[in-house]
């Protein structure tokens, strides 16, 4: 997109081509890609073909434009012998903002999607409590609510780049499309725990979904008097059938997996019940041979989400680096970016707010010189962790590990403008 | 909903069965609505016939429980001979937090919704600047972005209940429903405008959309050089067809319609073009005959969402009053509820983070004891305004105004719970 005008000097905050965020802050990263308007065409009176008639009328509830159609869940994969025990994942590089339409967060199911009746639903709170106790969706209606934006990641999320020789050909969605952040609204698990009363011994509640894998998880007491939230709604609308509906949990900064959907069964345990979905699967393999379990909180993490693979530089100029931080653990410190594969790096512009347990949109001002470059993002949150390079975290965990990735990702710039996933 | 445990003390605060709003924080405001269940019942091994096979596998674009196929726009209503120029409404009954799904976000065309071919569509800067010029979809993906969460109302929102003589039998939506409230990303206006270049005389901005109706209207230049935005995503995907669909203008706090849809004329003038929409529509009819032009912030305003008609009370006990509250002026300050018709008020929880120029979602605990009850909610904003009573603002404003209501919402509930609109 050339411009007609000179480019004015910009102040450079690290190697090739990286500018002061400060320019966010009052506008003055200007990319001039404006094209010079005839007076005489100014106001024209020719209309585009869609402005000679009246369009179409109102809807009971609508969709997106025909012309993004292109803008779907990724990467849909089931199970050989299945059609619902698999993945989709969230176009994280179609998408801006912080919020995740509910028609594309990432869907993660172990027996497919079940077809709940709310007015046949209920939970059920039992084992080591004073009083077991069973609440209808209605009597759930009656407890008080909380709002809370957080995001949600599959700890399986990006898990290809620690096991993959070569960096795979795939665009950041396709990679990293395993996480997805709402504004839920729900009641506090610990009102409900308190009104069955917690008896001696209890120290875990074992969450079971009612799909028909009943999958189930074992959570640390003290996280579901901490923060856990038995969601209602998202985005301001009821659950969707494959988040949950009627009814999920949702562990705030937790691996996905726990936040167990279709929930119907609370039972308050002494210790965990070592399901399948925390010995065999959802555990970390290490260098030895041994495995780790319960790695609860997800790591601080942040992947550039344009430009990335598919969205292409269609010449030298300035462009807006965009992309998504987050930390289980609390909320983003700091986010900084280097377009020189990590020899120098610039602080990033933050969006306000920034929200614990949530994701937080990263922004830098980038004049791209039209040699190959390399882009990279790393995070660090409120406890002070930092993102680690993929080396550093493959010596940590081991080549075997698989789950929890959250090493540096890096976009390698072509001399043409084309951008492709690269290691390190 | 009965409880088999007696119901605690709860400290009051205002009359007929307010509750302390630090109840929330600490989450004493328990329902004790779980129903006591057998031992022998609590893991029990039957199933729903849901969770006895597979469910339904991914999908590219996920939709609603079938479940909750009530939950849909309300009111829509079109001009005769038309099906494009009319309305519908967002359900706020039905919903909870602060966003609104895109897909029930309300709708107010002109002349219906174009299908804009985004290769196509260009925005158009020119009249009292320096550099006339034109701008691709491609060409502003090139500008700064910003992230932030606005609300957006109709200046006709809750006009009937000026201009009814009976409160009309309508639910929460049906009357208030032309407001709704994104996480919108797009360009800063001021950044467009810089690089035309202000000239001489400039005061105005008149936006104009491309739809058959060519909608526009007159914005002051320091508005659009404040906080006026480009929208080019809404709640994290591109803009929906019917919201303006490759392109809106944003005009946080102002009323609704400045906020110009398929965006594509931005004429820089010294005067207000005192189009139709802003002489003979969108004006306020005084007392005196006059009409007052250009109210542009929309004013400090609250509803009770639930309890409200249609959502009614099973019984005396605990209730959760949940409710929104906004201002075109700033952020909301505090909320106060009434549960016996305004004699007593007690304040309100705020959902955090309370933002400008965004809804702020309220909560207050109640213990209905069976009686006919009038529950009320009172915003004030940062400015120090308040929403006023009714007859005080039919008193100010006069008997033929309709635009920019916003009094105080009544919702009378019976002996029986029902709940109904009400004056006063």
């Amino acid at each position: 997109m050339p411009s007609n005008r000179s480019t004015p000097a910009l102040p450079p905050a690290a190697g090739n081509g990286l500018l002061d965020r400060r320019l966010f802050l009052r506008g003055g990263a200007a990319a001039l890609a404006g094209l010079s308007l005839a007076g005489a065409r100014a106001a024209e009176a020719e209309r585009q073909p869609w402005a000679r008639t009246p369009g179409a009328g109102m809807r009971s509830y609508g969709a997106p434009s025909r012309h993004e159609d292109h803008v779907q869940r990724l990467g849909i994969s089931a199970q050989p012998g299945t059609n619902g025990s698999g993945v989709s994942r969230t176009p994280l590089e179609h998408l801006e903002g912080t919020i995740t339409p509910n028609g594309l967060m990432f869907e993660r199911h172990h027996s497919g999607v079940p077809d709940i009746d709310p007015d046949r639903h209920e939970l059920r709170i039992y084992g080591r409590v004073r009083r077991p106790l069973r609440f209808s969706m209605a009597a759930l209606d009656r407890y008080p609510r909380v709002t809370r934006a957080y995001f949600l990641e599959c700890s399986g999320n990006s898990g290809v780049m620690a096991s993959a020789a070569q960096p795979p050909d795939l665009r950041c969605g396709e990679l990293h499309g395993l996480i997805s952040a709402s504004e839920y609204t729900g009641v506090p698990l610990a009102a409900l725990l308190d009104e069955a009363g917690l008896a001696d011994g209890a120290a875990w509640v074992i969450a079971e979904g009612d799909d028909a894998a009943r999958m189930s998880r074992s959570v640390p007491l003290e996280k579901a008097m901490d923060d856990g939230l038995l969601v209602l709604y998202q985005n301001g609308e009821r659950l969707r059938p494959e988040h949950g509906y009627p009814l999920r949990l949702l562990l705030p900064g937790f691996e996905g997996n726990m936040s167990v959907k279709w929930l119907r069964h609370l039972h308050v345990t002494g210790a965990p019940a070592m399901s399948r979905e925390e010995t065999a699967k959802y555990s970390d393999l290490r260098p030895d041979g041994r495995a780790r379990l319960f790695t609860f909180p997800m790591a601080v993490k942040s992947v550039i989400t344009s430009p990335s693979p598919g969205l292409d530089l269609s010449g030298p100029g300035l462009y807006q680096i965009s992309g998504l931080a987050w930390s289980g653990r609390g909320a983003v410190r700091s986010v900084e970016v280097s377009a020189d594969g990590g020899q120098s790096w610039a602080p990033a512009h933050l969006e306000p707010p920034v929200l614990a347990k949530h994701l937080t949109r990263f922004r830098a001002a980038w004049q791209w010189n039209g040699a190959p470059a390399r882009l990279l993002s790393r995070a660090s949150d409120d406890t002070g962790a930092i993102q680690p390079t993929r080396p550093a975290w493959l010596a940590r965990h081991g080549g075997g590990a698989f789950y929890h990735y959250n090493a540096i990702q890096a976009w390698a710039i072509d001399e043409h403008g084309r951008a492709s996933n690269a290691y390190g």
